[in-house]
């Protein structure tokens, strides 16, 4: 049997909604046929490449080497930052060099960064997504080589190894921090801006109803809930709510 | 021409946004390659695995046997819930045995349940739906036999065969009730709690504008709706208002 | 190597939510399973034929001759409205004839409309969309010939060229106009309806923060916009929303 063809996988701000996502399918479909594309995150926070970077350096890491990621949260599209490749340990990762790949690089084993020097026939001025990033995306996927020259990324070196905020709101209310779960002992209290000191459980059905706890969620993140409540409007959290850690 | 591979259709309360259906479709087609997949509901009613049960069993019936149907409403995650394998008239259902199939098997001519006995190498405490359930439901729509055990369901006896209570509020405003049309005359009215009598019509372009009523709806529940309005606002519905049916 | 199948392009007000879109991909897949199935507007404003007109011809004119479109905006749906197959320049859509297709026929270089006289077997009063429409556009896309006559679609005559209000809120809080920027010179000043003037710049990054410009969108249509902001909140602007050109 052939290898199958590596998925393509998005992580957008592009919202559930409008025409952004489809229209960047019918290019990844048309392109590289022989890959699924999978919709991991379309509500990444808005233009926000701080809060998506780690997010997106938690869940890229579940997916097999040879993945190749399509990652727009991309303010300055039309401005001067540059296009880039990003391979870390196998996993390709095409997108803006605007911070959105700083933790994806500094986990990363081994890691080389390209710009892309290809350009499609028509650029349009606002949406890279799909004239510019998913055209390359595609190329990587069905295994030819988009014109690139090596590129010196955007670091960001004020950017700690693990964010103590809120980087996500799920669906169910559960508050994502930007910290990694392995580097916190069970032990640890997370406490947050309204003074609430949050203890450790394995999951949801360990605490009684309507209490508050955090957890290493399924993708490594530290993520604070309430059984069979929504930790976001009991704790007052949102995206960028600051977490202080007692250990 | 080779029979086509079963469809997969996911029933769950993932919500549109976040990464749980992304996660659980990147298994499911590299485990499932020949099976679509189809989202059915990401929406169903949030850990309402009642609410659930009669929309399940209503929107499945519309899918050809063989289908296999992935099921996550699962608040119970990472307690001693079983995961079951649900076979009804030919159709396989996938998910948490907690009341959710309950409807489906009380409506097949023929079922099995069987526990699941088989376990991922990695399991994580909170998304048995991408670290279990898909990988099951994959190896069912490839013609594989995940190791199983004849199972004695949880049931629901309480529960009546039709619910009369509202189980969706569609994107219309439309709202759904928990029972099946074909057990209601025509002549039937439906009364809310807001007192107000709604009759029957067959669609609607038969009622005036801004007229509420109640008709068949394309997968055989009786759905209250306002011609060119909202059902849910003008009478005030919500998922689980009750609902009088007068003969 | 073959040529590939059309893709078939799904413009609905559907919502993003409920059984909807999902049934309609089964039928689409079962169906025509060697042509891709693109999310373009699942909310399309709803019930909204008008607008949704114009947003129709700005978005299909970007896809390639070939592509199947299957538009279903039908708040007449279950009344005498004939269901339709609108070919324009090589492009295929189908859904009902309510002036939805009224553009799409007006830019066209050669057009024709024939009225599906198909029927499936079993057709619901309130979802032709799944039971109709779906078939036909799968029969379509794969080649096949729905039986089908010549028809002289309803036509709105006092519709514009182009339409100066707001027909779609995107997720950033963009807010598109009916008009193609193509017609409009950059000199041009909109107004909107608190009578602020705006500008036009080549996109976002070429104004400071927090203002407001409009611009030629990735699909040609003139679309108000703040850079690392809301227009939709800024400018109080809903679909509907009137819009004055100073030339």
């Amino acid at each position: 049997m052939p290898e199958a063809a590596p998925q393509i996988v998005l992580f957008t701000d592009f919202g559930l909604a409008g025409p952004y996502t489809g229209q960047m399918k019918a290019v990844l479909r048309r392109a590289a046929p022989a890959s699924d594309v999978i919709d991991l995150f379309a509500d990444a926070p808005a233009g926000n490449a701080k809060a998506g970077a780690y997010l997106l350096a938690a869940y890229a890491a579940w997916f097999p080497p040879g993945t190749v990621f399509l990652c727009v949260v991309d303010p300055g599209v039309g401005g001067n930052r540059a296009p880039v490749i990003v391979e870390a340990d196998g996993r390709r990762h095409v997108g803006p060099d605007n911070g959105l790949f700083e933790l994806v690089l500094r986990r990363a084993t081994s890691a080389r960064v390209r710009a892309v020097t290809w350009r499609p026939e028509k650029l349009s001025a606002s949406f890279h997504g799909r004239d510019l990033f998913a055209p390359v995306a595609a190329k990587l996927a069905a295994g030819e080589a988009p014109a690139a020259r090596e590129h010196s990324p955007e670091r960001h070196a004020d950017w700690p190894d693990d964010l103590a905020e809120i980087v996500y709101i799920d669906h169910y209310g559960n508050a994502l921090t930007g910290m990694r779960a392995a580097g916190l002992p069970a032990s640890a209290a997370l406490t947050v801006a309204a003074g609430k000191r949050i203890a450790h459980a394995e999951t949801f059905s360990a605490v009684p109803p309507e209490t508050a706890f955090w957890y290493e969620n399924s993708n490594g993140l530290a993520e604070i809930a309430v059984n069979l409540g929504r930790a976001d409007r009991n704790l007052a959290l949102t995206v960028g709510s600051a977490i202080t850690v007692e250990r």
